[in-house]
């Protein structure tokens, strides 16, 4: 009966663009920092377009938006679509835009369809995904999924000094309720943000859940020494123990092929003299796997590395945990949804496990959730040369709808 | 009959310390940048002491001081014996300082056997050596050598705008002498400010030449991309060409060992955002040979493995030549001079490459030149720390009393 039912791509495709011109850049991108003007322009849009589709909004204490469409059985809980309207400062117009837009078309189709859903549905804007505005990143779906306290959410500041709190205040966007209630289940529709789906031709990735991610601030000490009078057998060259430790970090990355990965992004020689063997050398060092078994084996392939160079070279290397988030695995039934509706459409698609945060890393913590993405051009995201097609758009937005019906008829 | 001649060695120390009340720093070290009050202070001294010892001093304009004690013979130029009372703003009580004040002595030895030399002796301190005020660096020497004018050496301008020309003149050292003028020879007695002759465990350096330098700016330049969502396989990783670089680098100077240098002083990622696989890494190289045909095999092959590793990794590499600085080699007769003084003293020695530059770099332009060197405790220099021995200091400038009388004897 609902099989057939398809969302309007050129509909959802002139949503995008129609909320493009809030933070619209020169460059074709958006600059829409979370609860700056544009931010809340494109949110009274959101609720305008919400409600005139016949939902009802709520907001609540840290900014989120609700869109509620009723269901037809009383007592359950709605399923959430949810995403971000806000974006990085030379962003995209896609990075989380996709995903309630997308919420919002499937209203707009099931109204044209006349079905109602079993469950509510809610479309969700989670405030302040990007961080770019408010560290730290995901900071609103956050608290809702009971990872950060409403008031230390509402503290942080930008580089103004202005906090959340009075930035919400100022966008009329601190609403009445509570934040966190129960969600039968949480979809986000997202844009893949790297190459992996493009590079292989495939329309949809099955995001069976997100890396787990520890950092590192490493520094590795030698001898400073005269370029000109020090020989080379008799340095405990510093730089050369860094070079060879970011080596090590690569080979760490490369070691579970499609599973690890290894940045560093950060290295700075100090004091960063031409003739001056350095004294330090500050980096860091991004270790990702979708398994904490597997984050634990990177981690200790990067310390005996580390270990041996400095054995080697006699400089010392000091290795500092700085963040660890350990993996999600999303819920097996809201995938089994996902894939399902996948089959249903026809998509070539692939299992893929996120690299990049997303609100849904922390509704994940309260209620069962999965994601759904789409390739991008190049892979590229967090630029304003972030791109998609409308037939992307559309291909996702028809995956979320039937996940949404696979999930309200199970 | 001059071969019993042996200079004073608690004199020369007493010196050393004495003038060391100019610009003492806590640490035990010397803050006397050039042209400071506290190196008009001790230029005052040696004046002071040089005129005691029947010198005539002369100032030329760009304030070197020539103290002269006069020869027998009309018509002979003079044997200089030149080094710098200028320090590092946290340096030592011995870098150049020793070189001067050992030729100071060496006059007063003379003086006290009533040894007239057939050519006069011209003991000179060569304004502003360091370049810490003032870059250049040998600056003074340099004028001298013909390598700068002196008008673009006046306007040398310190932190805080004040003109070399300007300090001069506050100094009272803005002498009456055109800048330039025949000398028979420049004998340099230095510490060496590297480890290899302590390590050896000799007495002394016979200095036969100073390294070639070439100093490059390399820019890597890859594909920033965002360290969760970018296979590996897929990266164009900025990081790991310039950390392979360095190491292919560190094998360019170890290549031809006790011959080639090379070390990378400045190395920084850029943006530096720690999940981000960086977009260009900027990093100085710098090697030095004492052979002009070395420096070009290194450069070769240091140009050879960028390439190399540009094409393995799908990485731009950019080299820049910054700055160059041929070898020098010292005069064979006064490298003759400073052997047969060594053997006749019976000190313990090896021939040595200086690593560092030194005024003697550009007197070697205009005059045949040789350098000594002593010595330092454990290699170190331009650090308050810098140290000799009584004993090391004493059996330099015994070095530095017969290499003057064999050359002035030939």
């Amino acid at each position: 009966m609902t099989g057939n039912l398809r969302v309007d791509g050129a509909r959802l495709w002139a949503s995008l663009i129609e909320t493009a011109q809030f933070g619209a850049t020169p460059k074709g991108g958006l600059c829409r920092p979370a609860l700056s003007a544009e931010d809340a322009a494109v949110r009274r849009w959101f609720v305008a377009a919400a409600e005139a589709a016949g939902c009802t909004v709520g907001v609540d204490a840290i900014g989120n938006i609700f869109a509620r469409r009723a269901g037809s059985e009383a007592g359950l809980a709605p399923i959430a679509i949810g995403s971000h309207l806000d974006t990085q400062p030379t962003g995209g117009r896609f990075d989380g835009i996709l995903g309630v837009l997308a919420g919002l078309e499937l209203v707009r189709t099931l109204n044209d369809a006349g079905h109602v859903t079993r469950h509510p549905i809610e479309i969700i804007d989670w405030t302040n995904e990007e961080g770019a505005r408010f560290a730290p990143a995901m900071v609103a779906a956050g608290v809702f999924g009971g990872v950060f306290d409403l008031d230390y959410a509402l503290a942080r500041t930008d580089k103004a000094g202005i906090t959340l709190g009075a930035a919400l205040a100022a966008s009329g966007f601190a609403g009445p309720e509570p934040v966190g209630h129960r969600l039968a289940a949480h979809y986000e529709l997202h844009i893949e943000q790297g190459p992996v789906l493009e590079a292989a031709g495939l329309e949809i990735g099955v995001v069976v859940g997100v890396q787990g991610i520890r950092w590192f601030d490493v520094t590795v000490s030698g001898l400073a020494c005269h370029a000109g009078t020090m020989p080379m057998a008799m340095r405990r060259d510093t730089l050369n123990g860094a070079a060879r430790l970011a080596l090590a970090v690569d080979a760490v990355g490369r070691s579970e092929p499609g599973l690890s990965l290894s940045t560093i992004g950060i290295f700075e020689a100090w004091p960063g003299s031409r003739n001056t063997v350095p004294e330090t050398v500050r980096m860091s060092v991004d270790l990702r796997h979708p398994e904490a078994a597997g984050l634990d084996r990177m981690k200790a392939m990067f310390r005996a590395e580390a270990a041996a160079i400095a054995a080697a070279l006699g400089v010392d290397i000091a290795i500092a945990p700085v963040w660890s988030s350990p993996p999600v695995d999303f819920a097996p039934h809201c995938i089994a949804a996902v894939r399902e509706a996948v089959a249903m459409l026809g998509y070539s698609h692939q299992d893929i496990v996120s690299g990049a945060g997303h609100d849904s890393v922390y509704t994940a913590r309260v209620a069962p959730t999965a994601m759904i993405f789409v390739p991008c051009e190049g892979g590229i995201s967090h630029n304003e040369a972030e791109n998609i097609t409308p037939a992307q758009a559309e291909a996702g937005a028809n995956v979320l709808l039937h996940t949404v019906l696979a999930h309200d008829a199970a």
